[in-house]
C-alpha cells in the first residue's frame, strides 16, 4: 500500500490541474452524432493524443475503422505482468434541447461540488480519472503495475458501427487480457456496488400482409381480414396477463437466478415505487419476480414500434393490407439470443393465420449476456480495492441494457471487461443538465490506483475462461 | 326519345374536350384531409365556378359552412317541374402510399382505355358526367327538363364536417324535391344495378398512454406496462376467432335481413372467391352470413390506422409509452352511429387496465344508414332508363360504405338522393393507382340525359315521403 499511497497523494495534490484539464476537455464539443460537429472532433483527437504523449505512452496514434478514428496509446513496460486494456470515449451525446440547460453545456460550470457539462458524467469524468492515475504512476514511478493499453473509442454514443473494423484491422495491437472500462458506472451513491453483467439482445422486424393492397372499408369491412387486427392479436398473443413472456422456447437457457443473485438484488437499495413512479409507469412483468429482478435477470420481450394503415390527419376509410412491428429481446446469462429470436419467430409464424403472409424485415442474431465470473480477477481485484475504500462488501448488481463495446471485445479478442466508471446514476447522462460529482474524482483516482496495483498480483492467464473453471 | 337522343349526340360528339377538361379537374391535388393541399382547394373551386358560369347556370357562388366551402350554381328554368340538386364533390383521397402508384396520382394517364388518377373514379369523372349533361341540355336546347341545383362538396372525403352548416345557413336557396348523386357507383360491370341504401358510418381515434416518456428497454424491460402491447390487447379484443365483432351493444338495433334484401343479395352477380382472391385477402366475419351480406346488410368494425414507438429506420429499444389507433364502423338500418361507436368506446374503456390513460382523441357521431322506398319517383325513373338502356330489370343493391351527404340531406332538407355515379367496383377508390373507364363517360352521359327527361314526368310532389305512403 505504500506505494500506492505515495501515487494517492500525488494525485491529491494535483487534483486542481485534474479539474481544469477536464474542464479543457469538456469544452471540445465532441458530439459524433452530428456531422457539423466533425471539428470538434478532431480537435478532441488532438488533445487526447497530445496528452498521452505528454503522459509518457509510446506508440501514440488514431486507430481507423472508416468512423470516427480511436485514440490509441500504450505502455508495455512490465513483461510477466497482465495487459490491461483501459477504455473510454471522447465523444459526447448533443446538447439539446440546449433551452433547458441552466449553464452553457459546453462550458463547464461548478456548482455546490458538482461540475456542469455536457460528458462530465458520461464520460469525459471517468476517462479523466483512468487517464491521470496512469500519468500519475509514471511521473511518480516511472511505471505502471500493469501494462496499459489506451483505447478511446469517438462512436460509443452512435453505437460502435466501427469498433469491430477498428478491432479488426489492429487485433495484434490491441492483445490484452482484460478490459478497465471508464464507462457504466457505480449504481448506488449509498452502497459499493461491482457490475458483473448485462444482458444481451436480439432484433426481429416482421411484416404482416393480408391482402394485396389497401381495401375500401364499406366495400369490404365485415366480410375481410384486417392486417392490424392480425398483428394486434399476434403481439397480444406474445405475453400473457400479467406481462410475462407466452412465448415457447423463449426461457430456454436462462438459469434460474441464483440464491446469491437474489440476496444481491434484494440489498441493493432500491426504491420500487419511485422507479415507476418517476416516468409515470406501472410494474408488469413475468410471475415471481420484483421489478428489479425482472429488468436485471430475467429476459423481456418489447414491441418497440408498430405501425399500419393510415396515420396521417383526420381519418380513411381503410381496411389496411399490411402492418409491420419491430421487437426486441433483452437475453440473460445462459442464453442464446439467436436461439431466444428465433423462438419468438416461431410463435409468431404458429399465430400467424395461414390466410396471411409473415415476412420477416431484419433478424439478427445481437449479442448474449456478459457475466464476469465471480472468481474473476477483475471481480476479486475490485472486490478488494472497494471493500478497502469503503469497509463495505459491494453488493454485485447486473445491467438490464446491454454494453456492446463489452460484447464487441469479448467476441473479437476474447476478454473480459470489468466497468469501473465513477459517475453515479442521477447525473442526468443524455440530458440537460448533465453533471459530475468533484468528490467522485478524488474517489476515482484512488480506487482506480489500487485497482492497477491488485490486478498486477495476478497472473495474465488467470484473466481467461480457461483458468476460472 | 327525340330530344335526349340531340343531346345525346352531342355528349357523343364532345367526348374528347370532356376528357380534357377532366383531365384538367384531376390535375388539380383537392385532397381535402390535409391543409397542406389548401391551394389546392381553392384552385378547384375557383375551376368550377369559371365552369358552372361557362355552362350557364345563375347565382354561381361558393356556399361557406366555416370549412372547405361547397360551389353552387343553379338553373330555374322550368316552373312546376321537379326541382333535382346534382350532387357530386370535388376533394379526393390523399394519395398516399405514393410509392405503389404506377402513374403520378396527379397527373392523369389513359392506359387501354382506362383513366388512372386519384379522383378519376371517386368522383370527379361521374361529376363531369353530371355537368356536361346540364350543360348539353343547356347549349344544345336552351334549357333542362327539371330545374338544377349544382350542389358540388368539398369535405366529402373527410365526412363532410361543415355540410350540417353549410345547409343551415342556405335552406332556402338549397331547397329541392330530390337530390340525384353522382358519387355512389354503378355495382356491377354486367347486370344494371339499382343502389337503394347505404351504411352509415361513425369515427373513433384513441390514445393510450402507459408512462410519461419512452423507457429506455434495457432500463425498463420486462418490468412495465409497453403501450403497443396494450394497444394490441384492447384492438385483439374487438373480434372473435371468426372475425364477427365482439363489443356488447354493437349489434344494437339492427335488423335481421328481409327475405327480399337476401333475394336480391343472392341474385346479385357476386363471384366471393374473386372478391377476394382479386385483391388477395380472404374471408373473415360475422357467423352466419354470406360475405356479401356482411358487407351491405351488416355492421362492422375497422381499425383504419395503428401506431406507437419507433417507427423508422433500424432499431430503437424503447418501451413505447404511447400507442394511437384510429377506427370506423359501418352502421346498418334502424341502428344509432353514435350509440354504437360509444359501445366500442365503452368496450375499450372496460379492457383497458386502470395502469393506462386512454383518451379520445376523436369520436364522430356519423351518419345514419339511409334507404330508398322501391316506389319512389328516383328509383322508378332510374329503373325506368336502366331497362331502357341494357333491356334487363335493375337488381336493388344496397352499398356497403356509407354516403354521409345522402343522411344530411334527408335529416336537413328532407328530400331522398339516387346514387346515380358511373364508377364500378373495381376501380381502386382510396387505394394507389385508382381508375376510371373513359366509356363509363359515355354510358353516364347517355343515361343522365334520359334520366333527366325522365325525371320530368313527376310532380315536385310525388318526390316527397307522403307521397309514397
Amino acid at each position: 500500500m505504500n506505494e500506492s499511497q505515495q501515487i494517492i497523494d500525488h494525485l491529491d495534490a494535483r487534483q486542481p490541474e485534474i479539474v481544469e484539464w477536464l474542464k479543457d476537455f469538456l469544452r471540445i464539443q465532441s458530439v459524433s452524432a452530428d456531422p457539423a460537429f466533425a471539428p470538434d472532433m478532431r480537435e478532441a483527437r488532438r488533445f487526447l493524443i497530445e496528452r498521452l504523449q505528454q503522459i509518457g505512452l509510446a506508440n501514440v496514434r488514431l486507430l481507423d475503422g472508416d468512423g470516427e478514428p480511436a485514440v490509441y496509446g500504450e505502455w508495455n513496460g512490465a513483461p510477466g505482468r497482465p495487459t490491461l486494456m483501459v477504455y473510454g470515449h471522447y465523444d459526447v451525446q448533443p446538447a439539446d434541447p440546449i433551452e433547458q440547460w441552466r449553464t452553457p453545456p459546453f462550458e463547464p460550470t461548478e456548482v455546490d461540488g458538482r461540475l456542469y457539462g455536457r460528458g462530465t458524467s458520461d464520460v469525459k469524468g471517468s476517462t479523466t480519472i483512468a487517464l491521470e492515475v496512469i500519468a500519475a504512476f509514471l511521473s511518480v514511478r516511472g511505471g505502471c503495475p500493469v501494462n496499459i493499453k489506451v483505447f478511446l473509442e469517438g462512436e460509443e454514443e452512435t453505437g460502435s458501427p466501427s469498433l469491430r473494423t477498428i478491432v479488426a484491422r489492429h487485433r495484434t495491437l490491441l492483445r490484452a487480457d482484460a478490459v478497465l472500462s471508464a464507462d457504466g458506472g457505480r449504481a448506488s451513491a449509498s452502497v459499493p456496488t461491482l457490475n458483473t453483467g448485462a444482458r444481451g439482445n436480439a432484433q426481429l422486424e416482421v411484416r404482416l400482409r393480408t391482402a394485396h393492397k389497401d381495401l375500401h372499408s364499406g366495400r369490404y369491412g365485415g366480410s375481410v381480414r384486417n392486417a392490424l387486427h392480425e398483428m394486434a392479436r399476434l403481439v397480444a398473443s406474445l405475453h400473457d396477463a400479467h406481462g410475462g413472456v407466452a412465448v415457447q422456447g423463449f426461457h430456454d437457457g436462462a438459469a434460474a437466478p441464483t440464491e446469491r443473485e437474489r440476496a444481491d438484488t434484494a440489498a441493493f437499495p432500491y426504491d420500487e415505487a419511485a422507479f415507476f413512479s418517476d416516468v409515470g409507469g406501472s410494474a408488469h412483468g413475468e410471475a415471481g419476480y420484483t421489478a428489479r429482478e425482472r429488468v436485471t435477470l430475467r429476459p423481456a420481450l418489447d414491441v418497440n414500434g408498430l405501425w399500419g394503415g393510415y396515420t396521417g390527419g383526420g381519418g380513411k376509410t381503410i381496411v389496411p393490407c399490411e402492418a409491420q412491428a419491430k421487437l426486441t429481446t433483452r437475453v440473460v446469462a445462459g442464453q442464446d439470443p439467436g436461439a431466444v429470436i428465433r423462438a419468438v419467430l416461431r410463435h409468431l409464424r404458429q399465430h400467424c393465420p395461414a390466410e396471411c403472409t409473415l415476412d420477416v424485415i431484419a433478424i439478427t442474431d445481437g449479442s448474449p449476456a456478459s457475466t464476469l465470473a465471480p472468481a474473476h480477477p477483475l471481480v476479486r481485484a475490485a472486490e478488494a480495492v472497494l471493500e478497502r475504500e469503503t469497509g463495505a462488501r459491494p453488493i454485485h448488481v447486473r445491467l438490464g441494457a446491454s454494453v456492446p463495446v463489452t460484447s464487441i471485445f469479448k467476441e473479437t479478442l476474447g476478454i473480459d471487461t470489468l466497468m469501473f466508471g465513477f459517475n453515479l446514476p442521477d447525473e442526468d447522462v443524455h440530458a440537460p443538465n448533465e453533471f459530475f460529482r468533484l468528490q467522485s474524482i478524488r474517489e476515482g483516482t484512488r480506487a482506480w490506483t489500487l485497482l492497477l496495483a491488485e490486478l498486477a498480483k495476478y497472473s495474465p492467464a488467470a484473466f481467461h475462461a480457461g483458468a476460472l473453471e
